[in-house]
């Protein structure tokens, strides 16, 4: 008999947490026990019982029937007492890196969303500028991360302590290119470019000049040229350096999904079916990513899906092509891919939850 | 124990139909019995088995390594070698118009999201110029038809054999005005006014002059003004005559949702609360509508849900009310009040497969 | 021999101020005397001679081999020293009302755009608190300013010393309103219905939650429900009480653009040709309104011209009209009226640098 | 004293032509002498004198105090008794195949916004299967054709009889690689490639499931992959061969607009300033071209206007450059680069009515 999980969510006023409450509060897993939602609540709100989610995410709320449910204020205490198992958070990295090492130590199982554990290289990590960089703890903590890309961790995933879930761009670099690039397909000193484009959840909830409606809509802009945060995870995870590879993400008009055009040159001359035999073997086991084999995939079919869609088209000759990848930043990019991770560490259906 | 249903799609190929077969792929009390897809089908697709689903609808393709979905040529036989129940019509009206009586007559529960069969006065039904109007097959079936609003007709749907679910707009102008009209609060004399604008997956999926991505986006426009055949159910429903109240529906730069705003004179002075405590008696047992006390909902907080939500804002006189409704003109305007139908008619949960 | 007049604008840097730059720019009778631009610029931009406006928008812009436009230190000094003829205030209401009474007494003509000046009763001024309501100065001043509706007002304009530019709203209800209500066609006891939508310009260029890409795309949303501070011009210009009109505005997912949907009963009976004939009777001599007499405008064909555009359909009946207006909220309902209001004030032609 | 010129538009029903209809009508040199519209006409338009334009584009209507202009039969007759000097060709590249040898014949000056007459090399004309091709009047046409991109062939212009004006997606990858590659920066061993991302403009006007509200809002897909027939012109403009360069187009969600963003190995380590230095001495006569220095464009500033708008950045250690370009398909990318090749043709300014 398996004891019902009780999971905790800190962080869930933002986008990804929004869909990461929704997803836990429909988990067949998890039915019964929703989570504990925590968070920065005042006296005020504390007074009422704590904030209904709805206020925060009107999407969410239920019929006028039912009950609703509460941001709490955080405390350990609280977990503690509500016997929480695994801690999602969907925070800064800041405030990752500084739970995350308390949680582990009162043995909570973590799954941290942010870009506080994703990276083993100091070079690639110094763009965060941790306050704690270096340090025996962080040090420590670091090398019991597991990066949450299951169709590259699966086994290491099932026995993890943290997981470090993938940046949104990453996983829509890392997971059309990794195949290739690990068979040896690809021709490194010809450079790979990542053309990445993302609708504008991706860039937060905070209202800015950036996210504004009218700089946003009717247009197209490339920002963080040759300096975006999540190049090191794919320079990491794909195993090119950095003058191997560019990658240019894009704001598009548009709430979310992510389009990744990606252009290789390979080695040796290949065919539509030896690059597709190479996707099929790699993604053999992976419920969670779809080959596009006859059309290429478009952002329309992956949104509010947890799924990687993944195509691509040869040039005639044989030596170049152009692969296209599509997600959902806030699932398969952010929360859908942490509750898959949840799944594996746990044992369940991988996609339990998620279709 | 429970026979388990088997339903069957004729008309899979819009919009409409696309959310129907996700529903029903879905639903916890079809698990294993996924509905049957029929439509036409040309001898070439036969040749290979039918149309994948996927081919017609990518969101809905399964992932690489499970089955998928086909489409397979209508026939009657086909429909009774597969032991179907319950047939779903996501047809045009001529087509439903032909096909309810042959379906009743072979012992089938139909549910026609049509405008087939809604309508009772002959009058209104002229703007369909219906080929077979006071024959008596189509008096008859007309008489055996529910109009398919659950939060009206709960007890009718019940033992129906043949559900008119209703029009989308419809859905979205009657909700909120039946309770307070059926209350004897509204002065039908000064008239009542009702803004519909409603995304563009309303307006089908046919390729158009209106539909094209130019015509639409950053745009709005009005439509069917005093002309619009959703007009008769209004009427029928809500119980006012033509004079009584206008309804101009406006096509929205969004892919789906309607949002209406609607006008009313009271006959007496009202408050706050005593118009909210007739909204809250009279969908006490409904489910699927969500009453907004403090604040007005908006289009987003609705599409992808199945609910229909309501807000309203008085006057400081008490004499007048601007009332807000919203829901997803293919979940609750369409796909999903036919699931909600589905429920009621079999005695299930009414949310069941819809949360 | 005419004198070449020089204008100047404070408060370029919101929506209608670029609009505002850029009509003025290129208009035809202020070739070779560009605007003086002023606001507050601190002393670092002083350094290098002001900021440019393309800094601002960078849609204005010139090409890489000429010169830029400068945003200069605001003062009176600055003003009296470049000569300027006429100020134009595309300012918070609050500075309005603190600058127009020094500018009308160091001889300047200003047009205003904010709400500073438009309201005539102090019961409609109260929504503003105004800090200097009531005062002589006040007083004196509301007392000179015209309001700057060429369509309503042309003669008064003229001589004016101070225009209050309406509100983009209040132009797309008076307009299509005035002239049945002037010529006695409308039943003020059944009630006006105004319906208005707005593109999301009109909500400012300040980042809130409100004008958030992910808040605003995708949906609609009712605000400002009997309380939006554009009632006032509308009760007011049109000469209708507070209980005879609900006028309910709501966020459009676009940049720019109103459409109001105005419902009216008639006093009697009216012929689709005796309404037009009363429209075509008030627009007579109006170069900015275009009539729709066979189909309804749409805020595509009014956006990014200083039209507005009016269109209207009769019931069978013959005692209702659904009327449909269309504008750009920043050119007609805001900066293009303002120049309408500069070329009938300086008696040029009233669309000169508006075509 | 100068002659006015005369001008004809056949085609002006597509959005290319609308745009190019608004320019002709406003500019400075043509007025007076509005253009010819001339296309397919039928009996019953030609009873009431031919189809007023705003029927086709309500944006151009006219107010309601003044004249419209209308469509007219297409006959050569029409074209000599109107005394027509240049005619503009915005039709299907068979139709500009077929009537630019007529035209020649007569006399006319042609401007062809078609693809009929860009492409120098057989086997790039070979996609658009030409039936004249190699026929003595096309290889005559052909030899009398300049390329009208007035960066590239300001002289060659002046003095031609037929401009081929360039394809947008060419235009926006041509203008901002010419000037590295003839410089001699550009390592075109390693590979360029092209990622370019176009509004639903560029996808023609005909209702079609790509250009369906539904399938083109909220989305973004890669089409035309090794395959775009804008190729040809990409290679033989720059100088590469095919094997040296990968063009991807996109269709965005937005209506208009192109942004290029194209990837390049330099041949030596380069810094900004020198890059920047050679694009400032090729564009350094070109007024329709705008440098971004500091920053980068983004589609928002270039839409509706004639510019290309380029920016760049190097990495680290200048050895790669991402570049982004800028412009609007109907004017920089068609109408007002067609009407910036007339002007440059007839010794006019060559920014003349495109301000």
């Amino acid at each position: 008999m398996t004891k019902i999980v009780q999971t905790a969510v800190v962080g869930v006023t933002g986008y990804a947490g929004a869909e990461l409450a929704r997803l836990l509060l429909h988990h067949p897993r998890l039915k019964g026990k929703p989570p504990v939602f925590a968070g920065r609540v005042d006296s005020k709100d504390l007074a009422r019982g704590g904030v209904p989610l709805s206020e925060i995410h009107p999407q969410l709320r239920a019929n006028n029937g039912s009950g609703d449910w509460k941001l709490e204020p955080f405390s350990w205490e609280l977990l503690a007492g509500r016997g929480v198992d695994v801690l999602f958070l969907a925070t800064p990295h800041e405030q990752s890196r500084e739970w995350v090492p308390e949680a582990l130590k009162r043995g909570l199982r973590v799954i941290d969303l942010s870009g506080a554990w994703r990276l083993n290289e100091a070079a690639h990590r110094a763009v965060y500028a941790f306050a704690d960089e270096g340090s025996e703890i962080a040090v420590a903590t670091q090398a019991q991360a597991v990066y949450g890309m299951p169709e590259l961790y699966r086994g290491q995933i099932g026995g993890a302590r943290l997981i470090a879930n993938p940046g949104c761009y990453a996983t829509s670099v890392i997971l059309p290119l990794k195949p290739l690039v690990a068979a040896g397909l690809v021709d490194l000193d010809r450079g790979i470019v990542a053309d990445a484009k993302s609708g504008v959840s991706g860039a937060g909830k905070a209202p800015t000049a950036k996210t504004h409606f009218m700089s946003a809509a009717d247009n197209l802009s490339a920002y963080g040229v040759f300096a975006h945060r999540h190049t090191g995870e794919l320079l990491e995870q794909i195993g090119v350096s950095a003058s191997g590879i560019v990658f240019t993400p894009h704001l598009l008009p548009i709430p979310r999904g992510i389009l990744s055009t990606i252009y290789v040159h390979f080695r040796k001359l290949q065919t539509h079916e030896s690059v597709a035999q190479v996707y099929r073997e790699f993604f053999a086991g992976s419920p969670m990513v779809r080959l596009y084999e006859k059309s290429l995939p478009q952002i329309q079919y992956s949104v509010r899906t947890n799924y990687a869609d993944i195509g691509f088209q040869l040039d005639a000759g044989g030596r170049r092509a152009v692969i296209v990848s599509c997600l959902d930043n806030l699932l398969k990019g952010a929360a859908g891919q942490a509750v898959q991770n949840l799944n594996v560490m746990l044992g369940w259906p991988e996609s339990e939850g998620l279709a």
